[in-house]
């Protein structure tokens, strides 16, 4: 039995007098745009005139492919717990921008496939060892995919319980930019052909390969074609988990950052079961990945930095919290001008 | 005697040095994207592969201007000075963010026509209480321009001297985007009416009135078109100082923060006379002022930014500070492949 989850949409009674307090700020009318954007969001989600940032974390989840066995990407699977040891190391792309904005780095092992060192602060939700080869069979059996969604869930509610209101979500996991095109070609329509790209760095005829692969891949999928099944063929273990805590988030009304390409698909995914979740998403960083900005286009989103990031681990979304925390201090910090004696001149 | 400044551009005997340390992070190759752009820029300008970002200062310049009688912008000139007061109680928009970013705040008086309370921290270099209307005669005279640059100069030699490195240059100054237009009119050859905005909020009668004024002030121009003249001629104080400020801090080899449309004009027009102060400068925003982006174009640089912003102030200059910051970390924060045990699958 999948979770399910109360989404609700933010209150919409308190516009009018958000924008009447964001007007009224010592600037000219609009004249600090997607800050000015940001602060409606964030005082709706959290329904208030004076909304506040508390405990932001970076949930970073990790999984192997099974559809990395057919040469899909140019990294070897080693490097997805090769790499989660250099972020315990803290030195890491996701490490030095979480120090810098103050997040605390959560990893969770969804089913990396390997024994990690769990007792150095991993959470350990490993539900398989790597999802399976979706060319052949489904990633994920049913359970797996319940089991995905109750632990991603659960990982958001202990970080709810422990003053968290705003959560950005990353990933690492060899192989996840394929998965992730299927997704968006199958939730979207849009041609797969346009949902493929170079990964973390595939050549012309690693990118013609990775289409071939994927196009079999679908065209041997025989599921029922609902959102779930879609979810739980082709899913990677740490993006159906991401999919489960996005939910979770949205639930518990909190902040959710969207990182990159793999991000933007897990919360497609999540918003086919819970079209809510979307209100309170704040999508960071347009990505390199082919298919990423047509993705942003298709979901009518535009994301607040385009800085030709293609590191995934959450990254774009930390880099973008200082605007977060900007459009809030914003709401807080700002003066208006019937307080500070200037004409108000619009 | 107009000062002068030697300006060299940074050694690019350190490139590839830097770019192997970059391309030697734990990460794929390039997947940092414009944070690489601007950890290599540092790099060659500080002439470290371990570059630090020190005590930074946002200069905020402000002045009226003489053209502004013209009803070239919605606001009364009055709103010059009432902001600056703002400014001092905290509650403007580059308060909040100074604060948030650890930017000190300097306010300089260039030529505000108000007097200001100089006890409670403003540098006055006050050169005349506003710039002349230059529909009708030169805004400056030989003596106010040579005065601006060294004001300007003096004011970057001393933030030197307290221990910056990195300077984000913004302004307040009613009207100050018609001097502005003028100087992209002249300086790049693009038609005037595409140079001309709405400023702080004009309509589009508004907008057509200060196309007219500007066409005819350009029409009434009889010097002699060198860069110093066009400077003189049409520029307001605040940005003639900023224009010898941003010299100034090039030649001190220090990170320039280049605002919005009219710092972008500044740096334009210190660029006429030191070519090399480009290498300099960090554009930071891409402002909505009709006529920035193809300024910015013009320049072949692509800021960090495009949030909407027009509040001037340096304010998207401090935005992006963090993604500066953020270079800069990477250089110094993450570790390399060799030293982290990862395989270099690239």
């Amino acid at each position: 039995m999948i979770q399910t989850f109360h989404i609700t949409r933010p209150d919409e009674g308190l516009r009018p007098l958000l924008k009447e307090k964001i007007d009224n700020l010592t600037k000219p009318k609009g004249s600090l745009g997607r800050l000015e954007e940001l602060a409606m969001q964030i005082g709706l989600i959290q329904q208030t005139l004076s909304p506040i940032l508390t405990l932001p974390q970076n949930l970073l989840f990790a999984a192997d492919h099974g559809i990395a066995d057919e040469g899909v990407s140019v990294s070897p699977r080693a490097v997805t717990w090769q790499q989660i040891l250099n972020f315990l190391r803290g030195g890491a792309g996701i490490n030095f921008l979480c120090r810098q904005h103050g997040f605390t780095l959560r990893i969770v092992d969804a089913g990396v496939d390997y024994d990690l060192p769990y007792e150095r602060g991993i959470l350990n939700k490993k539900v398989r060892r790597g999802s399976r080869n979706f060319l052949h069979e489904a990633a994920l059996t049913w359970e797996e995919l319940e089991l995905c969604i109750k632990y991603g869930a659960e990982v958001v509610k202990q970080c709810h319980e422990e003053g968290s209101n705003v959560l950005s979500f990353g990933e690492m996991g060899i192989g996840n930019t394929s998965p992730s095109s299927v997704w968006m070609h199958l939730f979207t329509g849009i041609p797969l052909e346009l949902c493929i790209g170079a990964g973390s760095g595939l050549d012309s005829p690693g990118i013609r390969h990775k289409r071939d692969v994927l196009s079999r891949a679908v065209a041997n999928y025989t599921g029922d074609g609902s959102s779930l099944d879609i979810i739980r063929y082709f899913g990677g273990l740490e993006m159906v988990m991401t999919v489960g805590a996005m939910l979770q988030a949205a639930e518990l009304r909190m902040v959710i950052l969207v990182d990159g390409f793999i991000m933007t698909n897990c919360i497609l995914a999540a918003s086919r079961l819970y079209p809510e979740v979307l209100d309170y998403a704040v999508f960071a960083h347009q990505g390199d990945e082919a298919g990423h900005k047509l993705l942003l286009d298709w979901l009518h989103v535009r994301p607040l930095l385009n800085l030709g990031l293609r590191l995934g681990e959450g990254s774009g979304a930390v880099c973008a919290y200082p605007l977060v925390d900007s459009a809030v201090r914003m709401l807080n910090e700002m003066d208006s001008f019937a307080h500070a004696d200037i004409i108000k001149y619009f």
